[in-house]
């Protein structure tokens, strides 16, 4: 077995457990600071280890992306979830047999035929899907919503979600709030003609990491869904540097190792492009001595880290820690997340839902 | 159980058989015909299935990218395998277990500490891994390969490696050809001085998918290792496509579903960030009649594709096959391979070798 930090089989997802911890901490503490619900999103994480944290903090319930993952957190025990992208044909059987096991299962819909492939399920719970902005889902007019609400009938009808996925990145505070804003007003026009066409609107869900903050003053949400707070990346530590929404700490790390030593400019480690997502920045190396090293990618298995200006360069078989150009998309190519404080490995636990994208 | 191409739960991962067979017959063919040796590698597909096929066929046997790998395969009843990266410190334990199996396994070695960490497992073959113009791993000099082998020493030392990974994707038959040939010619030099020093080299192995006709022809190698072949993506689609090399036909794809389509311009498909390899060009719709529709990333979980300029639109729930842009860390994102022929799943087989990078 695996008990220091050193001895992990390179490439590993590693996953510094005070600072995580901080991080879910905080998230939960500004949501409750401003009486709004947090149901973190798994999309990140996808691990059920993480996700029974959340809850334990005050968490409402857990976010998936896909019914895949909701099946994966429930099979762990996770028994409070909402899927964020709408049902479509595919699922309706799947989302049935979910629905039976009894647990609280929620899930949106953004067109009438999304809402033809719901199963008769009846506790399940249905929200409508609000475009506010990114044109990806969600229906396009309040018109729409209350066409849909109806359809969906009173004892299924929750309430609406918007997520403004577009937003999240924008690089500074004040733009940033000022696109999350407008995007708001969108939602909040939908709410008040689904009041006023008399459909109640109990849960207003939505947002993301960069817009927590945001969210949470503005008060047009009821609860958020921030994922990414819990690990943090390079893209968003890019983003929101300098202000409120940055106020978490760097958790997760893909740790690596030097494999060839050959070269005079460089060396080459074992994390290529089947170890980070891609779509992000480049891998940083997260160890002051290194910081300023840049790294390339080398193929499918490797990278390269350019030798340092000054001090030795890394060793062969020296461990090196990079931090991910972006967690969702990183986490989803492992199979387990490796817990440490320090040096000592403290648990290795398994990404539930990893893949489960169907 | 998913019997129709139209039920598989999407996204997912499917192998086109005839083609899959088509590609695997002709590169035995083409190896047989230049009477090189082919021992294909899995970095390519990770799969244990497809690997007894290629020994079948006649391989001589597999090369893998990492330890893990190997591991994965040998466990699978994989029991010929050279593993193509250079031996490090992390490894020896494992590197000896693995040996102690029994199985035919052979390593690569770069630098003195590199030999340092093979543990004393009498069976393991090792050859020397030569820098042929990439920088990645590989020694530089021929007296560096020398002392390598020396110290390696006669009872398992068996040859030497060289790839150029920076040719395969070097658009034009002619360019392509005179990359491979001043390459090999670095290694024809170690060759030569290896043997002059009294070491006999029965073994030289290297290329991939794009040399493969090149390599052949040469002569230098005595077997060739291409991977993407079996599979083929856009990548290799746009520089091989007028030549020799192009041959293979494209057998993998991304099956995808329409799950939103309230969008003027676009629906919006189950396929994102996380269902495809994003260090190449975009996802192309295999479909003729989505074939002009631009496909574009919407985040981890979705895409973007344009609606067509004639003709209906998909429809809510629709599959929509797409070619994906680089197969190798395509391949590693999934579980499992979706068999087919025709519109019939024949068979859904593990890719046992997915992630296993350390």
């Amino acid at each position: 077995m695996v008990t220091g930090r050193a001895a992990i089989p390179t490439p590993a997802l590693v996953v510094e457990l005070d600072a995580l911890e901080r991080n879910l901490a905080a998230a939960q503490h500004l949501a409750d600071e401003h009486g709004v619900g947090l149901r973190p999103h798994a999309k990140t994480h996808k691990c059920a280890e993480i996700a029974h944290r959340q809850l334990a903090l005050g968490a409402r319930g857990i976010c998936v992306a896909k019914l895949g993952e909701a099946e994966a957190l429930a099979a762990a025990g996770i028994d409070r979830l909402l899927v964020t992208s709408p049902v479509h044909p595919g699922w309706t059987t799947r989302l049935a047999d979910l629905a039976a096991t009894g647990i609280d299962l929620s899930v949106v819909v953004d067109s009438a035929a999304s809402v033809a492939a719901l199963p008769p399920a009846p506790g399940l719970g249905v929200l409508v899907d609000v475009d506010v902005g990114l044109h990806r889902t969600g229906v396009t007019t309040p018109e729409a919503a209350a066409e849909l609400a109806q359809s969906i009938g009173p004892d299924r009808f929750r309430g609406v979600q918007g997520y403004g996925g577009h937003w999240q990145h924008i690089a500074g505070l004040g733009k940033r709030r000022a696109a999350v804003s407008a995007g708001m007003e969108r939602l909040s026009t939908v709410v008040r003609a689904l009041r006023e066409a008399g459909h109640p609107v109990d849960w207003v869900t939505g947002g993301g990491t960069g817009s927590f903050a945001a969210d949470a003053e503005l008060g047009v949400l009821t609860e958020v869904q921030p994922g990414s707070y819990v690990f943090m990346d390079s893209q968003y530590r890019d983003a929101l540097d300098e202000d409120a929404d940055g106020q978490y700490e760097q958790s997760l790390f893909v740790q690596a190792r030097v494999v060839s030593i050959n070269a005079a400019s460089h060396v080459t480690v074992d994390a290529g492009l089947k170890a980070f997502a891609t779509d992000g920045p480049l891998p940083r190396a997260a160890d002051p001595r290194y910081a300023g090293c840049r790294y390339f990618w080398y193929g499918d298995e490797h990278g390269g880290l350019a030798r340092p200006a000054e001090g030795p360069p890394p060793a062969l078989g020296e461990r090196i820690e990079f931090i991910p150009p972006h967690c969702d998309p990183t986490v989803d190519r492992y199979d387990r997340l490796v817990l440490v404080r320090g040096d000592t490995v403290v648990e290795v636990v398994p990404i539930e839902a990893a893949r489960r994208s169907q």
